[in-house]
């Protein structure tokens, strides 16, 4: 049996960065994966989402235009073609990373990996090619995760598809059934919509984005509804299946939808069935993810990091802590694991940014705030595109600053100088540490951080 | 004579923040503005320039799907409607900025002040009510700058415009030439571009956007090129005058251009004639600017900020001159002023960013640095829109950050985080300070710091 220094399970976000640094620290290293490098990520989730928003941003900016009557004319999008350029974008990346590990001097291998014991696996090529048994002195796991599925509303091959299956779509279904507002189902309804698809948008949850707090959810359902789209929400759902070659969602009262095609996005749950966790002794939670100590560890000499932990499912949150992990396993680390602020963006016409707590997070925890706020409308380059609904919201802890959220047109772009400005803890009433240029979206950031503070959480819990 | 404890000169972004902290810090204060409240940045700068530009952001966007064959269609700008929408912009930010000075307790002149001494001012209304005399305990001169013109370069009224006179054209004109290839000259022909005119652009120095390096330039010049722009560089202009009804350029050579109209943007100068100068005892630089001490004084109780004392001719520069100019006339800060590095930002399709000094600027004071680069090719959300040309370039020196500068699509979102990482020194080669959201063009940054050194300068001068 090949014995080997590091083997890391899953070449997504977490998996292609513990391999590369494992390998710079001297490990000899195999990667395995059963998929397409790259994990879900690169494949079938943020980057052909944003490929594909980002390609037809120019839709809302000319609706508004329109609207002014600035602009007329029309445009229309080619569906096939963009999934072309889209599929050739992941591929080249996809051959980008697999020359990346190579030079690295990571070992491919491409098969499911299966513990046959506590430092070994046994791999076994889809292609039905010789399985490769191998043992390993450290393993990092970095497994990733699958679209979540309940009784009643699993993929069923004919109208009901996961996001893995309408991201791959050639034709504009005429209407599309949303199952699930978070990020994943907010990012595709947008780009359909852009298409011309009709979106019926469904959350089990009071608001949607339910992480977010409730001012960032209803100024993204005023306008959803605005563009048109059917919401509900606070409705449970029995179940979601295809009648007469249509998806039919019927409510637990009994009410009842119909679209052309059904997007389920009810969350992600970790990829660690089939895995043979029980033979390496790991232990996992009910929802399938796996315990970690403070060191990312599920046993002595195995990480796990990525969605497959369950900690925060987020590309950038699994880079960090693979980078994390191959530390530690190179003894370069011994302090537990204690990420900065995580910031996480949802992508569209009108965006979300996040970096730090939501104030629901901060009343849960009984910890008093303060929170200040500027209107993107007063801002010169938000007005610049006809497009400055929205606002930045400052919360404050001991009159240092704890986190930033922003809702409103081109937000993204404000997540790394959030990030930095959280990770600094700006003082409130300080002078501004930086110039923010004139005029820039940045200057949001200003704002808020100057207005007078418009309410205090009490710290009381929800 | 009445008399005040503060007088303002100029309602500008250095001027109305000068003001309104004025009279927070307890002065009686009068602001004088001989033009319309809010300055050149307001009315006939920054904010009408980047309006227009924000306004038909998706057209270079379309062109890049027409191009992949992922769209079709077309887009037609009113121009007249444009001008409208800007205008009522203009109009309202400037009823805004006249609301806020009155909060504050700013008493606004609208006239002409001319010094009578050191001292007093005399104010002249423009309407031809009467002059009304002050006194000061002490003045903030916020006079501003003008468009600089030459011998055989000036607006004729005919077809040689400024740039605020090509700001309000109501019909975009066949062809423009432009004169000065610097921001003004540049963001103007980028919008005139997206409504179908021709451009003839023409700069003496061997570069276009002269202020950064050369490679910034040269990406600038081929995707201009690319896009149809005639461009000239290198040529010195001996005239240009309207001739049969159209714009005539000679160069000293003998060659000429000709073109619909023209738009000179050979630079701005400060706008001090007139001001009485002499009669406070103030000394002027041969270019018409003021010249301040290290506490931004011309005179032991005038200062003098923002565009007309030469310094950086910026709006956010300006507004930090102005809050150092009141405390320390407040008396709350004695120690000279030292701004923190100022972000730039050339708006377009194309875009240029940069936080402190270029590599020119390094070499000419014999500072060795290094230098790394990030391509924006690498980034999924620069991939997105299909427009992905560009980079990022940070310069070190002492293994500390030093500069950041980037060129490309969007690249004017990078300025806060640009500006607060060389704020904090980050070091090379040590742990991101914080994470990157994935995909964001932020990672760009990222790119940037954790690549290998790809040249040094040597620190030698040019």
């Amino acid at each position: 049996m090949k014995s080997v220094d590091l083997l890391v399970i899953g070449s997504g976000p977490a998996g292609s960065r513990a391999a590369r640094d494992g390998a710079a620290a001297g490990f000899s290293t195999v990667l395995a994966e059963s998929g397409f490098p790259g994990g879900t990520c690169l494949n079938t989730g943020c980057i052909p989402t944003k490929f594909l928003l980002g390609s037809t941003r120019l839709l809302p900016l000319l609706e508004t235009q329109k609207k002014y009557r600035t602009a007329s004319g029309d445009v229309l999008f080619n569906l096939s073609a963009l999934q072309a350029r889209k599929d050739r974008f992941v591929q080249g990346s996809r051959a980008g990373l697999e020359r990346q590990l190579a030079e690295a001097g990571v070992t491919l291998l491409r098969g499911k990996a299966v513990f046959t014991g506590p430092q070994s696996v046994r791999v076994s090529p889809a292609g039905g090619e010789k399985e490769v048994s191998l043992s390993f002195a450290r393993c990092i796991l970095a497994a990733g995760s699958v679209p979540a599925s309940f009784p009643g509303l699993r993929p069923d091959g004919q109208t009901v598809l996961s996001s893995a299956g309408v991201l791959n779509l050639k034709e504009a279904p005429e209407s599309l059934l949303i199952i699930g507002a978070g990020a994943i189902g907010l990012e595709l309804g947008e780009f359909f919509h852009r298409l011309g698809t009709k979106i019926l948008l469904v959350e089990g949850l009071p608001q949607i984005l339910p992480a977010e707090d409730p001012d960032v959810g209803d100024l993204l359902q005023r306008h959803f509804r605005r563009e048109g789209w059917i919401i509900h929400t606070g409705k449970r759902i029995a179940s979601v299946t295809t009648a007469d070659g249509a998806s039919r969602l019927v409510f637990e009262s009994g009410e009842e939808l119909a679209a052309s095609l059904s997007l389920l996005a009810v969350g992600r749950r970790a990829n660690t069935a089939g895995l043979g966790t029980e033979a390496a002794g790991l232990a996992l939670r009910p929802n399938g993810s796996l315990e970690t100590d403070e060191t990312l560890r599920c046993a002595e000499n195995i990480y796990a990091v990525g969605d497959c932990n369950g900690r925060t499912l987020l590309a950038h949150a699994a880079d960090h802590q693979a980078r994390y992990a191959v530390a530690h396993a190179a003894g370069r680390v011994g302090a537990p694991y204690s990420p900065p602020p995580v910031p996480s963006c949802l992508y569209g016409s009108v965006e979300v940014m996040r970096v730090g707590p939501t104030e629901k997070e901060l009343a849960r925890n009984q910890e008093a705030y303060e929170l200040s706020r500027a209107m993107l409308a007063e801002n010169p380059i938000a007005q610049s595109s006809g497009q400055a609904q929205g606002f930045v919201k400052m919360l404050w802890t001991g009159s240092r600053l704890r986190a930033v959220c922003a809702v409103g047109h081109d937000v993204s772009h404000l997540a790394g100088a959030s990030a930095l400005l959280v990770e600094k803890q700006a003082r409130r009433n300080a002078p501004l540490p930086v110039f923010f240029a004139h005029p820039t979206l940045d200057e949001a950031l200003e704002s808020a951080m100057t207005a007078a503070t418009e309410n205090g959480g009490a710290g009381s819990p929800e």
